[in-house]
């Protein structure tokens, strides 16, 4: 089967598989709808980490070693306005600022983050199509001691240090699919949904979260296949493995999983993690083994040819 | 005479000798007034060139060589701006850039522009008072072919090609003096006043244009004493020298002198100068021959004693 791949996307590890996809589909048939719960507005610049990362993996200029921002990257904007003694807690890279400068200016002048996102994607040189999850605001809160806090503050300012006791999605219910993203959920040539391998409750839930997505993807006709962002049972980087402990979920792919339950038929799971596949199955899911790590863009590559593969779509 | 001294400033000339004033009086006894009449939204920041020039040079941070922004320079958000390209005509340096962050976003939760620049001055580790000449907005245009344009536009866009007929400060009459301007102007010790070695026409007239200020230096009862920004007749920089000879004004100090008429008592030539200093003595100015290069932080304050020396100011 040919057709069209939608994929769900949060920052750095949905980055890369997205990444892939695109080096594996034509230009056309591939949508990227990017997780926007992390935006933030820092000293007047209205940054959109999970899009920036998808935009520059996709256009090659993520750096892999940080595992964020841009390649080939200078602080000195930084280094300067902390001498300033200005809020310095958000690293903003110099070539990273460009972004965040144009993104600001082009909302400031009246675009949609629909309409800048994909101007900046046309200049990075991205044929494929990278679209928000939303033009509305959506604004993910965590809950600790210190009360509901901004996800970045508490992600980047706090080091995911405070407990986590909840989370919410500021904005939902109210925000509506962009047009683009509710576009692709439509098209008729849709071959199948990629849920990336992002945080299922940081990065993945904010898009299920968007107005009428969890209930297209319920009555969906194709395939929904979901990448699991663990290796070895614990997630690669981020607040993930702290969040699962904290929340009681020490079970890895098998909270995962539960956690889509009907939303997804079909789990990729790192080959490592065989020894889940067979509860996985027993829940309901298909299951596939696969290399999840990326380290390079023939990980990548190979990661996104499997899970195409695995729900039956050509490439 | 002891007292306060006022410095009326623009840029790069003016700001090294208010830096040189700051060098050989105490910091209660210097209050500089700066224009911002090349003041301009860019991009979504507000950037303040004069002051910014002032800033840096008083903080000992500009550029020698280039001759305006930060030493230390560097380019990258400048370079990936163009790979987005967005406008890349006016040039923003990294650690520029922090700048008019800090100052944007500063702005935008409510500090007037007097506040945000005496916070960037105390960051910046400045005794002296630096002042815009007023919060509300002065914007210098120029009349060129093209209609009237505004001042960052034909001095960088248009790098002072097109001929300009006539020069007017958007917003003037009905801008008011900051209150810092205000108060230095009025004060009981005030022992003199010093036009700083900018360009006439489109440094220092834009200050002298804000409301109340060119009558209030006319009824002055301390010592006015201006810095002629030429040498061997002609201005070191910028537009100057094209603008003198495009309105037919060939005669050098004695034009500048003309220019400003009974609001200088004295007036400041380089000493290379001299041949001009009779005319200029006939026409009711007093004159002091002195070396008006600055191209050190000493030249700066010679050339600070001089002009305090030339009005009797102690120091």
């Amino acid at each position: 089967m040919s057709g069209h791949v939608l994929a769900l996307s949060g920052g750095v590890g949905g980055a890369k598989l997205a990444a892939g996809l695109a080096d594996v589909l034509e230009p056309g048939r591939l949508t990227v709808a990017v997780n926007t719960g992390d935006d933030f507005e820092h000293l007047g610049l209205t940054i959109c980490p999970d899009i920036d990362s998808v935009l520059y993996t996709m256009a090659g200029l993520n750096d892999r070693q940080r595992g964020w921002g841009m390649t080939n990257e200078s602080w000195h904007m930084m280094e300067q306005l902390r001498a300033l003694g200005e809020e310095d807690w958000f690293n903003l890279g110099d070539r990273d600022l460009a972004t965040h400068i144009a993104r600001t200016w082009r909302l400031r002048a009246g675009g949609t983050l629909s309409e800048v996102t994909a101007h900046l994607a046309r200049s990075l040189g991205i044929a494929q199509q990278i679209v928000p999850m939303s033009d509305d605001p959506v604004r993910t809160q965590v809950l600790t001691d210190n009360g509901w806090t901004d996800f970045q503050r508490w992600f980047v300012g706090e080091q995911c240090g405070p407990t986590v006791s909840d989370i919410r999605f500021s904005g939902t219910p109210g925000a509506a699919m962009s047009s683009g993203f509710s576009q692709a959920l439509a098209r008729e040539d849709l071959a199948a949904i990629v849920l990336c391998p992002s945080n299922p409750f940081l990065s993945v839930d904010p898009v299920l979260a968007v107005d009428g997505v969890r209930d297209t993807l319920m009555q969906r006709t194709v395939p929904c296949i979901a990448v699991s962002p663990l290796i070895g049972g614990r997630a690669l980087k981020g607040p993930l493995s702290k969040l699962l402990s904290e929340r009681d979920l020490q079970r890895g792919n098998l909270d995962i999983a539960a956690h889509y339950g009907a939303l997804v038929d079909h789990i990729v799971i790192d080959r490592g993690d065989g020894d889940d596949a067979p509860a996985l199955r027993e829940a309901g899911h298909a299951v596939t083994l696969a290399e999840t790590l990326m380290r390079s863009a023939a990980d990548q590559e190979r990661l996104a040819r499997d899970v195409l593969a695995a729900v039956g779509v050509e490439f």
